[in-house]
């Protein structure tokens, strides 16, 4: 399906890696650019990757057949409730968020049946538009979240959309991607932050100079923006909460199983693990940062 | 210090690529390896690796200025009394193990002030010599557990040879060591175990397939060989049981203050995490694996 003209809200790392990605893709699509931020939109119009760019939310959506919010997930509602009148009757909207039940629950009552929720599964600890790159979303998987009230239409329109840029989709309710991310997201940051505070604060200054490639890779996402996370965290605390729980829960009974010297019990776990995570079509880490 | 003869006993992932070390900065150095394979031995032959391969343990040291010791922690007591009576009064020996309280207390008594442990902070998720690479050791901490009865000369030679494979030396105590490790590298492997086995048991068998790049990072070590690791986590039980209720406690506050939604007390986390992960000097992915 080609696009006419898409805007995006918000160029950092998703924002500008879309806008990348659909010169790369789509070299006749138009593309607006907004952001509260003249500096950043600057910086767009530098890297040639917008048509038009504005502060104000009723020029960005002008002609739009798709608009893609891009920005902090707390943001969304104040910008739909500002842009909504200026939307064609056609007009698809969406965003990328990384929790969807607030977002969809925040967002269907102002923009109706042509909104529909996704999740671009990819990213990088740095932020901002100088971290964004045309291949971000190629091979990475991206979650759609449509309710039983979603226009297909705008269904295959988001669908497309995430294709042509190299996503690879799945379909899912909003609770269902909430549940699910918050384990294989959320949860891995929060285990990222929370091991560089136990290092940080319970051993000398120079310990993690003695680290391996182990801790480098299990911290990497705590080098994330903070803001953003903090967000993040809030916005899914039920699930999130949940999931942390249950894996203190399995921490602890894995201290008790050492501690009996349980050695076969400890072996059948690792193995179990082991043969799990490499049955797993992982990116590579050349496919996403 | 230029090395004469060098006896690597174990050529997986360590050993192999401590001789390929070798043979790169001492390439005058004599090479001898110990294996109970007569496989693994042909495929070191095979590679150039070794002037001179034998099952024989005394055979093995025979000559040796220096023996390093890569195989699992769990077999080096037998060896080190097999090889022991044949040693050069001026031989030193060290060991590649994760663990070294345990290898200190088994080794000494047999091996003497001549012994000093050691640990290369480096590997893969693979093992074996075919994951084996020249630069392993380049840029890598390695740390070195020396004790009171330690032989200053011996001490000196391991420390010279770590240096001319590249490593960063740094001296602590077996027990400094053990508490250290626990918490940057046996931690978060038990992390990585634990994470893939939770959401492989919580979640529809699909799920691995929508996660995005912190799961594959958070998850990498899972991979590794998990016999290698089963032997480490219980070998040093006592502090891998304390870091697991460390951090299993740490996950239950941070699980609490979301429940409560203390937006700032979150925010301030994850930024003080950031900001010490941030200040970290750690290997990059390219220079270890």
């Amino acid at each position: 399906m080609p696009f006419g003209q898409v805007a995006i809200f918000g160029p950092g790392l998703i924002g500008g890696s879309i806008a990348m990605a659909l010169r790369s893709h789509s070299p006749k699509a138009r593309i607006s650019v907004w952001s509260r931020s003249e500096r950043d939109l600057r910086e767009v119009s530098t890297r040639g990757l917008a048509d038009n760019v504005s502060t104000d939310t009723a020029e960005a959506v002008r002609g739009a057949d798709l608009v893609v919010l891009c920005t902090p997930v707390q943001a969304m509602k104040d910008l739909a409730i500002s842009f909504a009148p200026h939307l064609d009757n056609t007009t698809v909207v969406t965003d990328t968020g990384s929790v969807k039940v607030c977002v969809v629950d925040q967002l269907i009552p102002i923009l109706g049946r042509k909104f529909v929720g996704s999740h671009p599964m990819t990213g990088s600890e740095r932020s901002g538009i100088g971290a964004a790159r045309e291949k971000l979303f190629s091979g990475a998987p991206c979650l759609i979240t449509p309710t039983v009230e979603t226009d297909p239409e705008a269904l295959r329109t988001v669908s497309s959309f995430w294709t042509l840029l190299g996503s690879r989709i799945t379909t899912l309710s909003p609770q269902g991607h909430d549940h699910l991310v918050a384990r294989v997201s959320h949860l891995p940051h929060a285990l990222a932050f929370t091991l560089v505070d136990l290092v940080a604060s319970s051993l000398p200054a120079d310990s993690a100079l003695m680290a391996g490639g182990s801790f480098r890779d299990a911290t990497r996402v705590a080098a994330s923006d903070p803001s953003l996370w903090a967000g993040i965290l809030i916005e899914n605390r039920d699930e999130v909460s949940k999931a942390l729980r249950e894996m203190s829960g399995r921490l602890l009974s894995l201290a008790s199983t050492l501690e009996q010297e349980k050695a076969d019990s400890i072996l059948d776990f690792l193995t179990k693990a082991k043969e799990h995570r490499d049955s797993l079509p992982l990116p590579s880490p050349d496919e996403t940062i």
